[in-house]
């Protein structure tokens, strides 16, 4: 007998019957013997029309009445999903973000947790009752309700797991676990049975979708192990944990690849102290993410800068940098969005050399040109003309073998 | 400068441009100087979409949840008119039932207010701020979400009232005051200005669907003044308070009828102790609830017994007396739901003599039958063939003057 909690996304308690078959599953760990709490989505498009209600109000509507309004799509959840296990025999209760005292800072919108009582959510599971917590939703010191963000949910489940000492945070979803690529890209692409914390950060940003970034970096922090797995089958799926947990010692976890990427190159900049600087700056007030950056070696007192930025916010970025040509006194500002960001990640990249070397030889060998590069300890990214996605991917998924 | 309570119903705030207009008139009487505590129903249709959610899992839904789930209707309508008041400049604040301690007991989906922290609801209001409260919630001692049953937030409105001092408690809904008689059946039918809390609990009682009657009860209780009024136009509607402040000394202040009405008779009851007891025992049990009892004298030891009930537990009160028939000894049961209650209505009757007996002789007058009579302090009420209905109203309507 343990204690889990088990997360379900927006999908899968997209519909009536979707709850009905969450409900069944819980109930069917229930009565395997094991306690249970539960952390709710809103039902998938429930949260976009309640902020199409708000926006539609104004153009600007006050963060923390959104908070409010947007709250309610996890808060029908958690009754229904109760109202559902009652009927199936299994004594449930809903708990929201104020009852189970999820104590956030004040940041609506985009809070963070601060706290979580353990005690308030184990109190109705000692008395044998599964308890199904609103995902996604706090409260600030003053008693505001608060929201943690796009899939804040899923740190919801792994805070809940954290201050209840459980033995695992299921998070159900509608992929059945990580795999080494993306599938629809990588035929060949395989579900990896256990995953670091850390490589799954990196696949995370990377665009592995599958889980929200925070709730990776909450888990390493606590030691919260996730299994992330399919609400619409049986299978075992991926086991995020640490290091030391991991079986397989394998150079490379996974190959990822990020469309959503946009090239910048700003030509003959001057080759002199601070002007680098003065092109990131306004870019940064401008509340725009670079990612990649890439200086060449000075030619003749001038070099060519080349940065990376998310394809949507491209335009406002060129206008940026447009506005401060004259005043580097640069050429031109060339930008391409045909570009795609393909990355390998792995733990195993921090002790065996080479890895990167033989990444930029596989691309050659296909005749993939690579136009930029950046490395971290644990990823090397490349980022190639969007054209060579799948092959790239498939390239390097074989390359290092990973299918096998 | 006054504190002012306004309640709006779901009709008024049924659409995102009804929230809008309601914000408007909100804002005006802000900038007016006056202060302001909002409450606001579901959108028209939200309640009982959630109420069909939870039925459509579960036959019988546990309570604690169906309030959880239904509550989130007030609260979306809280959120929304608080962006829409800031989207016209008007700082405001939604606030839920537990954020403004609206503590009730613990019975759920009718749970009955025990009281209100003032303080908490005119802190936000002191800083200059509009407070949007989502009415029809409150929290039990053990911190879970109630709802007051059915037009609830009439009640909240009237609570909120008299916890916060407000001059006056303003019911915005969808007719412009009370009425001397329903308009749609007595075209002479006039608005009253006044009304006393003992006049409006009978007009409430018989139909005249305006105010939830638990409201009433609580105004009177608090010495709380109810302006009804139109949230379509700027009108005066009716000032409800009590009888020393009204102006207006009326015989009868109002006419209604109740087409929900149906008439059970027992023929041939034998006349000895126990056996109306015996007939009324079984339907007490059964939750149907009688309305007039009307005994006829003797006649040979036997006599006729009707009663009335609500049309729609007419079938379950005949099943219930046809059970008992052979073992009181009774002939048959007639029953008649082409029936309707005519009642007048007025706090003169009290001092005035003759008032019922003009009554009976109005309707006799214009060839009405009267099949039952019952009296209270300030009304009596006729049961009449339905067919009688308008007739009967205006006749009394106009027979005592109610249109002058």
């Amino acid at each position: 007998m343990a204690l889990f909690v088990q997360k379900f996304g927006g999908t899968s308690v997209g519909s009536l019957e979707r709850i009905r078959a969450v409900a069944e599953r819980v109930a069917r760990r229930r009565r395997a013997g094991d306690d249970v709490i539960v952390v709710v989505s809103a039902m998938a498009g429930e949260t976009d029309r309640l902020l199409g209600l708000g926006r539609s109000v104004a153009a600007r509507p006050t963060e923390r009445e959104l908070d409010v309004l947007v709250s309610t799509g996890e808060q029908v959840t958690a009754a229904l999903l109760a109202i559902q296990l009652g009927a199936l025999g299994v004594q449930a209760r809903s708990m929201l973000g104020h009852q189970a005292h999820i104590e956030t800072d004040g940041a609506h919108t985009r809070a963070r947790i601060r706290g979580i009582d353990g005690d308030a959510l184990l109190a109705p599971v000692r008395e044998g009752r599964v308890v199904v917590v609103a995902g996604f939703q706090g409260t600030s010191r003053s008693g505001d309700i608060t929201t943690l963000g796009r899939g804040g949910s899923d740190t919801s489940a792994v805070a809940i797991a954290a201050a209840t000492g459980a033995q695992v945070c299921e998070i159900y979803t509608d992929v059945d676990g990580i795999y080494t690529a993306d599938p629809n890209v990588c035929p060949r692409a395989r579900k990896v049975a256990r995953i670091s914390y850390e490589e799954m950060l990196e696949l995370a940003s990377l665009g592995a979708e599958v889980l929200q970034i925070r709730s990776v970096e909450l888990a390493m922090k606590y030691s919260v192990r996730i299994h992330v797995r399919s609400s619409f089958e049986e299978s075992e799926g991926t086991m995020v944990a640490s290091e030391d947990e991991s079986l397989e010692s394998v150079v490379v976890a996974g190959v990822t690849s990020d469309k959503n990427a946009a090239k910048v190159t700003i030509r003959a900049l001057p080759d002199r102290p601070g002007v680098v600087a003065s092109v990131f700056e306004p870019l940064a007030e401008a509340g725009i993410s670079v990612d990649m950056i890439i200086q060449n070696v000075s030619d003749a007192g001038r070099t060519d800068l080349t940065f990376t930025v998310c394809e949507d916010e491209l335009l406002r970025a060129r206008e940026a940098v447009d506005a401060l040509l004259s005043s580097i006194g640069a050429e031109e500002v060339v930008v391409d969005s045909r570009v795609v960001k393909v990355s390998i990640v792995g733990l195993g990249m921090r002790s065996h050399a080479g890895v990167a070397a033989r990444m930029f030889r596989l691309l050659a060998d296909e005749g993939v040109n690579i136009q930029a590069i950046s490395t971290s300890e644990i990823k090397t990214s490349c980022l190639v003309a969007d054209k060579y996605r799948e092959l790239a991917v498939r390239t390097l998924h074989d390359g290092f073998h990973l299918g096998d």
